[in-house]
């Protein structure tokens, strides 16, 4: 199967990895990209031909003929964004419990509805989730829950790709968390034959997990060469227990606990100190910062800039629906560029271009892919959103990255290709039902007694 | 003309202005909402019927005739959003200027291009304003500005409501002030046979204005009986000057140069004092919060939450593009609602609820329209939005008040009404013509040298 992306405005990484903008034809074989040819002249509008020469100008051509041949007129086309931290089932609970405080909201709200979900409740969840997310131009997410079978049933079948950590909670050496690793290399094993799919391990946090239990996950990691996902230091309430308990900040229990020997991708990270930052950059950990989530909690800002200075790769996510309430990484992209220069009073802090790379290739890096996904070149899979310029948000149509970070919404998003296949065309998906998902919602909702709740 | 929307979800006020969500009939005839009559059981996807009552229990009948029958199922109808604060033709520098110092971001970019901007230009770019908010479900707008006519025109004839104020800038009984404040009169004049636009008087800030020709607009409003609409307290810049030359704050100062004795709707107060606030209490002053725009210029964070605690009325506005970068007041909500939520490091701080009334009913009030707009009773202007709920950010479809603070990005808009006419229908515009506003912008790139340009 090939396709050939015609003439399309494209954000491009250069010689030395910063972005640019420029036309160009883009070949697709199988699932990588095989080509990228520029056209001459960049501008938009511009009736223009291939020119003969990649993005080094170097000889190239990619031909006029393809199975597909998708006209990049008006378009924009950019890698798919990487949601580095989600719980892709809870899309069902998007509003069932907002403007509360976090006991009220876990306890009261969430843990109850989790309690009632069925197998199928969570597969219907995370197709919604996936639904949302390829709407809105994401192509891999890195998710955390209980239920992975389910999700990576959705995953398999929508032609997404993602990341997927079984939530293990765990005391020492004991039967449940014995269990819950089980069924982490069960699933693992099982979703061999996809490619899109890998896996983590997934201790959930040190309030969940208790040093010993760490441990064991640490030395289970290393065994299996599989990265680590984790929350740390989330919360005020989450260190304070943690000095009590440990004498020390989550995120160097962690790393003492031997995590941080493992590729390690940290959610949340608000209250890193200046030491965790040096230890995270030490051993490689990723962060996840997820704006959305640390404020509908109440739990602040998360110290992005300083953790990049301190040269710590800071990633993008979503988190769960229930604590978002979106999946849509350009509405994350947008608080991210945003609220770090509200808390520095600078113009000058988080740039659109940052931004994006923190939605894109530091997520891919973050994940072990960096030389897979992340960015559009030669060699790397094919995992692309094509864009509709002739958008009020993209217009004009000068400093599109900008545009990608301050004004898009997502909806722009008009065409979707993952590891080389088009999975939404024209906003069409073509590899799951929409309308079947909404119906199966609507009827979660009736069995649980949430339908048409007001609060 | 009558339109009847049959059998929709409604997000109606209750008897104490609380937000419900009902299935509803709603009947416009003419510029006016005329019937608004409940359905049996306020559930969605349940097949209902006119109940024959309104929300207070009287007997109603919507009837089953119209010129125009809507379908409401799977639908949201909600009262047309009110953007605040915003100067229009602006869009078409939407990202010109990016990432900047404010004296690199003013001078160096926006002033050279408004020097260069003709009257066809801010006419294309109130143009651009106009549809984007549009499309996002803003069915009014607060404008500030230097070419008025242009805007009018626009508002004119694209069927949108607008509140307009001539920006005026003066030293004192000048005739540069003098010629500006004529200009807003003869806009204000040339325009009384449009019942969708009308005038305030716009002193543009307390570092543009003097304190004696802010004397000369307070008077000028209370002889013409018109509104402020100003910009105070926006950076610590200006807090700083203005204690140096007056020795007060800016908006102790507007208080002191009588604006306040008209009715005033004041942007930003980023740095406003609790002494401040009670002046603005007092004096019935409307706060806008452009918390995009604050963020981006690295100003920070309003005092929202204490402005509410206070009594100020606050509503909500985007502010320019060329400092936001986007005109979609769903954005602007999320934002709203999630922001302070952060700095107070509590989840329960400003709810989606009072949000979305800053976002429509409290901006009414700041625009004299509490009687007429932002909110959806009988005897009101039909100035609506539908929303598909058949989108993943509005799924599932319970609590959907919070779905629209926290995950709705403004794409879900699928048909407007403003003044009883229909403006968009199905994401068509029927009264501008998108594809030459597209063209129109991307002339004027040309032209000055923009087009295509990366930064």
């Amino acid at each position: 199967m090939s396709i050939l992306i015609r003439n399309i405005l494209a954000v491009l990484p250069d010689a030395e990895k910063k972005y640019v903008v420029k036309k160009a034809d883009v070949r697709i074989e199988d699932d990588k990209i095989s080509e990228i040819v520029l056209c001459e002249g960049s501008s938009c509008g511009v009736e223009v031909t291939n020119s003969g020469v990649d993005a080094y100008g170097e000889a190239k051509n990619c031909g006029t003929d393809a199975d597909e041949i998708i006209d990049g007129t008006d378009r924009l086309l950019i890698p798919g964004m990487v949601n580095a931290h989600t719980h892709s089932y809870m899309a069902f609970m998007r509003n069932v419990a907002d403007d509360l405080a976090f006991t009220d909201w876990l306890f009261g709200t969430i843990s109850p509805i989790e309690d009632a979900m069925t197998d199928e409740d969570a597969y219907w969840g995370a197709n919604l989730a996936i639904l949302e997310m390829m709407k809105s131009g994401t192509t891999c997410f890195n998710d955390m829950q209980m239920n992975i079978h389910q999700t990576t049933r959705a995953v398999k079948e929508s032609g997404m790709r993602a990341v997927i950590s079984r939530g293990l909670v765990g005391n020492g050496n004991d039967e449940a968390g014995a269990m819950r690793l089980r069924q982490a290399y069960e699933e693992r094993d099982a979703a061999k034959d996809c490619d899109r799919l890998s896996f983590f391990l997934g201790p959930h946090a040190p309030y969940t997990c208790d040093e010993a239990f760490m441990r064991i996950v640490a030395e289970e990691a290393k065994k299996n060469d599989m990265g680590i996902h984790i929350h740390l230091s989330e919360s005020a309430t989450e260190i304070e227990n943690c000095f009590k308990q440990y004498g020390c900040t989550p995120i160097a229990l962690a790393d003492r606990a031997g995590l941080f020997e493992n590729p390690t991708i940290a959610a949340h990270c608000v209250y890193a100190t200046p030491e965790d930052m040096q230890i995270m950059k030490e051993k490689n950990v990723s962060v996840v910062t997820n704006p959305a989530s640390n404020m509908k909690l109440g739990n602040g800002f998360a110290p992005v800039a300083k953790m990049m200075e301190s040269g710590v790769n800071v990633c993008l996510g979503t988190d769960g629906a229930a604590s978002n309430n979106a999946l849509n990484m350009f509405s994350e992209l947008r608080l991210l560029s945003l609220i770090h220069k509200g808390t520095a009073k600078t113009a000058q802090c988080v740039s659109a271009k940052e931004g994006f790379e923190m939605a894109t290739i530091s997520g891919a890096r973050a994940l072990r892919m960096e030389d897979a996904i992340g960015s559009i070149e030669v060699g790397k899979k094919a995992d692309l959103a094509i864009l509709n310029l002739k958008t009020p948000s993209m217009q004009p149509n000068n400093n599109l990255v900008a545009a990608l970070a301050y004004s898009a919404n997502g909806s722009e998003v008009e065409t979707v290709i993952i590891d080389g296949k088009i999975t939404m065309k024209n906003r069409e998906i073509l590899t799951m039902d929409e309308e079947r998902i909404y119906f199966e919602i609507g009827r979660m909702m009736k069995k649980m007694g949430l339908e048409g709740k007001e609060y």
